[in-house]
C-alpha cells in the first residue's frame, strides 16, 4: 500500500517563470531516467523479489521516495510555467528576443494540453513508457541496473543545473543530486554484499551451470574492428574480474562458420526463390503471364 | 565504416523446426537487452566518445561482433520457421496438440509479414526502439550500464536454455552464454579501471563539484516504508562505496516542507480556480448561463 | 511524498497456478485503463490543480489507493506465475492439451524477462505509456476522464471475472469491482458538484466566452451517414445538456466551401508542382536530362 | 462505405504563414484528443456495435464529419507553412527576432518530411497511435468516453485560440468549438438516454451480477493521504449517484492484510533466493567458485 | 468532407467462429501494411498534394475507398469473434484441443477491452500509429510508397487466404486481392506517367540540382560484403536507369577518410575526457578526493 | 560477421558549431527514412532471403554500406555540437537573437543525455523504431520498398541541403545525394531484372493462383470521391501495368451490400444489447435497481 503525505520532501520553489527550462526538467519527469522510471523500476523489482528482508525493504523504501521526486519535480514545473507567457504574437516576439526564444523552446503541450501544468513526458515529448523498466528477479543484475539508472539520472541532473540560474531550481537540484549520491552508493554497497557473501557472483546469473556454455570464448578479446589500443586494457589479459579466467586477445575475428543455406519454406509464403534456370524461366515468363490471365 | 563477411562467428543450425521458439529467440534479437540494443549501444557510446584508443577501439569492436550475434539469430530464427506448419486447419489441431501449441504460440507476424523470417521486434512483437539504448558520453557511466545489459542479456538467454532440447540451438546458446560472460568481465574490467586511474570516481559524473550538492542528504538511507530490515545492510551504517562519506539510518522520513500553494496561470488556459466565495459562485451561476446564451 | 507500507489492501492469494490467467491480468496492470493509468493520471491531475482542498484531497488519495491496487495485481501474477510451467518440451505438450494452450497463451515476457513475475505492460506485452494520461488542469473535463476510465475499468475487470474459477483470483476481483464501483460514484459526485455550485459549467471549458464560438452550429445534429434513426435521438431535438441551446436535426450535411486552391510552398522543397504547360514540360524533359548530365 | 466530397464544412484560410502556429495546430490533428482520435474511436465504437439505430447512426455519422475535421485542419496547416521560411542561414536569424522564434518553434518535420505540409502527429511531433482509442461495444461507457474526448478537444482548442491573431484561422476554430459544443451535448444527451431508458445503468456495465462484488467496499471513501477537506465532498457522506448505497467515509485506510511471502518459481529462472543460511552461504562460495572453474 | 453509407463494398460475412483467425485478420486492420495505414497514407498525400486535378483526385478517391476496407475487416472480425468462446476453464481445455490453441492464439484484448470486436492494432496488438505514413508533397516518390504498400499488402492478404478454409472469409480475401491488383497497377501507370510527361523524373527528386551531389559517386556499385555475385547484377554495368549514367562496378570499398578527432564539447556536461598525462592523473586522484570531501 | 573500419567514407567535418542543424540532420539517422532504417532493413531482407547469389550479395553489401553512413552522420552531429552553447541564460538571449534560436531548436535531449553527441532519434526527438522495416521474403516488393526508401531519403536530404550555408556539411551531404542516386537506380535495376527475368512479375506476389482474387474488380477505377478528373488517368482507361488487364472507369461507387446485423457475443462481455421493447425495459429499470441492492 502506498500513503500520501502532503508535503515535499524538500522545498520546490522558483524566483520567476522560465517555460524552457520548464520543458528541460520533463527529462527528469518523464525521461529514461528519470523519477518515474526509477519509481516503477524499484516498485516491480520488489514485486518479483524471492527473498524477505532488507533488500526488499531496501527497494520498496526507494520507490516510495522515487515517487515523491516525481512530485517535487511536477510541482516545479508547474511554477515555472506559472507565469510564462500564453499568448504570444507577433509583436511580442519582435520586442523582446527572449520571448523568441520561449516559443521555440518550450513544451508546447505543457501550455495546449496541461494548462501549465507537468506531464508524464520527457524533454522531446515522449511520453514515458514501460519499455525503460528493468526487474528481472536476479538482484545482482538488477541493483546493476539500478547503480547505472542513479548515475544516468545524476549525470543529467548535474548538466541542467549549469543551465539556470535561478536560486530555487538549484537548490532543489542541489537536493536530487545529493539524492542521486546515495542511491549510487546504496545500490553499490548492496551489490557488493550480494558478491561478498555469495549469494549471486559473477558472472550473472551465477547459477547457471557454467560448463553449459563454451568456455573457450568466455575470455577471449576478439577484436572486430581495426583499433590498435584494444590490445591495451585490462580485458585483453590478466585475470577476469569474475575470477573463473584469464583474458587473452584474438587481434582479428575468427574466420568463422559458412552461412546456413537459405530456407525455402512453404511456397504459400510466396518469397522470393530461385529457379532451377534463370534463363529458362526468363523464356517461360511470356507464357506464364498469358495462362494467368 | 562496416564491412561484411558472409559467415557466421559461430554455427546456427538447428535439427528441427519450432515456430513457438523462433518467437523467443526474438526476444534476444529485439529484445530491450537483445543484441540490437546492445550493437547499437556500443556504435553510439563510440561516436560519441571523446577520448581515442583503447576505450573507443573496445566500442567500436563490441559493437561489430554483436552486429554479427544479430545476423547468427536471424539466421536461427529462420530456420526454425523453415519447415513449420503454414496452413493451419482445424482438423490439423484436432489431430495434434502440438499444432494447437504452435497456432497459439508462434510469432504471427513472423509468418504474414516475413514470410517465415526474423523480425527486428522481441517475443511480443513489439518493435525494437532506439528508447533502449544509452550513450551519455560518461565513460563510467556507460560501461556501468553495459555490465547491466550483459547481466541482463545473459539471464534471458540462460532462462532461454532450458526451454529448448534441440541441440543445435543449445549450441549457439552456449556460444552466446560465453561471449556475454566475456562481455560482462570485459566492461567490468574497463569499468574498475576507468576508477582506479582516477579518470572517472564516484559519484558519477564525478567532476561535478560536489560541495554544489546538499551534502547532509548524500548518505542518509530513509526508509520510506515499514520494512524493519532496512537498517540492516551496508547502505545504512559504515563508509559509503564512493570513499567520501558515511551512511546513516534515518527510519522515517523527514516531514518535509509544506506545498507551495497551487499555481494560478494566465485564465486563458481555462483551468479550474478558486472561486473568492463558493456560495456566491454557485449564486451567480444561473445569471452567468444566461448571459452566456 | 509517498510512504509505503508493506501490507496488501485485501487479500491476493491464488489457488493454482494459471501462465495464461496471469498474461490476462496485466491488462488490469499496465493497460490503457489499467491500475498504472489512474494512479498515474489522478496524480498528475492533483500535482496540475489550481485549487487546495477536497477535490486536490480527493485526487491525492485515490492516486495512492491506486498505486496499492498495481501492487495487489503484482502479486498475484506472481503467485499465478510461481508454479506454471518453465521447461516446455514437445512430450509436454503431446501429453496434456492444457500446456499446449499454455505455451501460446502466457507472456513469455514475463517468463523470459522477468523470471515468473509481473511487468508494467498490458495484456499484450504492450509496455504501459504516459500517452494514457489525461490532466488538463479543469477539473470537469478530468473528472469525466475519470468517470469514464473507472468504467472502462470495470469493464475489463467484470470481463476478466468469468474468465478464470479460481476462487482466490475471483476474490480479488470482488474486491477491485467494488473500488472501480465506488470511484466511479466518487467522480460522478465530484463532477456533479463541479456544475451545480457553478465552479464548471458545460459546455467544457464553460468559461471561454461563448460569443466567440459559431452558435449557429453549436446545436445542429448533422448526418453525414445515412442511417435514418439519427433523427430519433434526444440529441436531435429539444433542449441541450447544458441548457443554453436547442438542438435541430440536418438530415445532409452542408454543401460546404470549396478547397482552397493547393499551396505552392518554396521549390527547394521539391514537392511536385503542377507546370504551367504538361506538353510543353514534356517536351523538354529530354533537354532537362541532358542539362542535369 | 465512405464517400469523399472536394469541400470543406467550414472555411480554412489563413491571411499570413505562421510555421510556429502550424505546428501546435498538429495537437488537433494527431494529438491524444485530436481529431483523428474522435473520427477513429467512433468508427471502431459504431463496427463494434451490438444494436443498429439511432446510436450506431449517430456514431457513423459523427465519425464521419470527425474525419472531415482532420482535412481542415491539415488544409489550414498547409497553408499556414505555404510562405513559411525554408533556408534559415545565421544572418536571417541575426536580422529579425520572428525568424529566431520559427527556428526553434516549427515543427521540422513538417518541412523536412512533408515539404512544408501536415502530418498525422502531435504537436511535439509523436505520430498518432491507437492506444488514445476506446471501443468496448458497452454503449454508456463509450459514450462517456467522447464526453471527455470533446472536452479535451474543446480545451486545447479554446487555448490555442488565443494563440494567434490571425482572423482566418480564429474563424476556423470558432467553428470547430462550437461542433465541440455540439458533439459534447450530443454525447450528454446520448449516455443521459441510455440510463433512462434502462439500457444501461450505474455502475457500469450494469448487467454484471453486483452482489459478486463485495459491496461493503462499494461506498467507502477511504483517504490515502492526509487532506483534511476530502471528507467535505459528496463522495464522502449521501446518496451515491448510481443510487444503490450510501457513501461513507474513511479518515485512514484498513491496516490491509500480510502480503504474500515472495515466490519461489522454478530455479532455472535463477532468480536471486533466499540461502537457507546466508552466512554458510557466504562461507561457501569461494569454494562454489574452485567448483565452477 | 467524408459523408458515410451504411453499406459495405462487398459481402463480409463467415460461416463459424475463428479467434484465432480474428487476431491474424488484424493485421489487414492496423499493421504496418495494412487498411489505415494506406487510407490515412492516400488522405495526407491529397491534403499536401500541390497540383489539383487527376493525381490529387486520385489520391481522395482511393483513401475514401480504403476507409471503407478498414470498416469490412472490422465487420469480419466481430463475426469471427461472435460465437467464439469466452469463459475457458482447464476443463474445456482437457476436452478440446482446438479450444487450447484459441487460449494461446486469439488477440486477448479483442475480447477484454472489446468485448469481442475489432480494433486498430496488428495481429501481435502492437497499436497502428502514424509512423507508418509517407506523404512528402513529391509524387513521383510517393506514389512509389504507394505501390510498396499494395504490394506488400498483398502479399499479407495473400497469406492469410491459406491459413483458413472458411468460405465467406475467402470469399472477403479474394475481393481484397483483386482491388490491392488494381492499386497497384493504378499506382504504376501513375508514377510512370509522372516520368513521361517529364513532370518527375529519376532521381527523386529530380529538381534538385544535380551537380550540386558528388556525382563520381552516383553509379559506383561498391562492394562491402565479400559477395562474389554482386557484379553479376544489372546495377554493377551498363547504363543506370534514371539515364544519366553509367554503372560502375568497385569490389573493395575505399580506404577512407581518418575519423576527425573526438570532440571536447563543454566540460559542463561531464564526458569522459583525455587526460594530458594518465599517470599522472591517477597520482591525482587522491587528492582530488579529499578536494572533493 | 560485420568488421568495423575506423575511417569514415566520406569526409564530415564542419566549419561552426550549429546545434539546431544537428537536431535537423538528426532526421537522416534515426527517421522513418534514416540510414538506420535501411541499414536494418537491407540486413533483414538479406537474412530472410531464399536465394543466394547476387541478390543477396547486393543487400549485405548495401546494408554494410548504410551502417557506415550512420557513423558519418553521428560524426558530424557531434561537431556540429562541439562548440554550441550549453549554459544559455537570460543575458545571453537578450544579447543575440541567434542564441534565441538555438535556445529552442536545439534537441535538448542531445545536451541532457548524449552530452553534445548523436542518438539514434529522428529531428523530432522520436526514438527510431524497428516498425520503419519491411522485409517480406519477396524480392520485387521489398526492392520496391527500397527504391522508396531512397527516394524519400533523398528528398530529405535534398531539403535539409538548402538550410545550411556550412561547407563542410554540405560537402557530406552532397555524397550522401549521390550514393542515394545510387542506391535509387540500383534497386530500379534490380527490380527490372526480376520482372523481365521471370523470376516475380506483377502483381506481386505473382506466384498467387490470381483466379482464385475476383478478377471482376482487378482493373476497375472507381471513383469514391467527386473529382471530375479522375477518369483522365491512364490507371482509368487501356492496358494495365501488369499486362494482364485493361482499365476501366466506374465513376461511382457500387451501391454495396447491406452490412450484416451486429453481432451479439457471449452476454458477459456486457457490451450494450437491444433489448426486446425499449420501452418496456425502461419501465422496469427501477425494479432492477431494486433487485441489485
Amino acid at each position: 500500500m502506498f500513503l500520501h503525505r502532503q508535503a515535499l520532501q524538500y522545498s520546490a520553489s522558483t524566483e520567476k517563470p522560465d517555460a524552457v527550462y520548464a520543458r528541460k526538467l520533463q527529462e527528469v519527469i518523464g525521461g529514461q531516467y528519470g523519477e518515474i522510471t526509477v519509481a516503477m523500476q524499484y516498485s516491480f523489482q520488489a514485486w518479483n523479489a524471492h527473498i524477505p528482508g532488507k533488500y526488499r525493504d531496501l527497494l520498496f523504501s526507494t520507490a516510495a521516495e522515487e515517487f515523491g521526486h516525481v512530485e517535487m519535480l511536477a510541482t516545479m514545473v508547474a511554477q515555472l510555467l506559472e507565469k510564462a507567457p500564453h499568448g504570444i504574437t507577433d509583436d511580442a516576439v519582435q520586442d523582446d528576443p527572449t520571448v523568441a526564444a520561449v516559443v521555440g523552446g518550450m513544451d508546447v503541450q505543457d501550455a495546449i494540453l496541461a494548462g501549465a501544468g507537468a506531464r508524464p513526458v520527457d524533454s522531446n515529448g515522449n511520453p514515458w513508457n514501460a519499455g525503460y523498466v528493468t526487474a528481472s528477479g536476479n538482484l545482482l543484475a538488477d541493483f546493476t541496473s539500478n547503480i547505472n539508472a542513479e548515475m544516468q539520472g545524476r549525470i543529467a541532473v548535474a548538466r541542467l543545473y549549469h543551465q539556470t540560474d535561478d536560486p530555487g531550481v538549484r537548490d532543489l537540484l542541489s537536493f536530487l543530486l545529493a539524492r542521486d549520491t546515495h542511491h549510487q552508493n546504496q545500490w553499490l554497497a548492496a551489490a557488493r554484499e550480494l558478491q561478498e557473501s555469495g549469494v549471486e557472483q559473477l558472472p550473472v546469473p551465477s547459477n547457471f551451470p557454467i560448463k553449459k556454455e563454451h568456455r573457450e570464448f568466455s575470455y577471449q578479446a576478439i577484436n572486430f574492428s581495426d583499433g590498435e589500443s584494444m590490445a591495451e586494457g585490462p580485458w585483453a589479459s590478466g585475470p577476469s574480474p569474475d575470477g573463473l579466467g584469464e583474458f587473452t586477445y584474438v587481434d582479428t575475428p575468427m574466420e568463422g562458420v559458412p552461412m546456413p543455406p537459405p530456407t525455402h519454406p512453404d511456397s504459400r509464403f510466396y518469397g522470393t526463390t530461385e529457379a532451377p534456370n534463370f534463363v529458362e524461366k526468363a523464356a517461360g515468363a511470356v507464357q506464364d503471364a498469358l495462362k494467368r490471365s
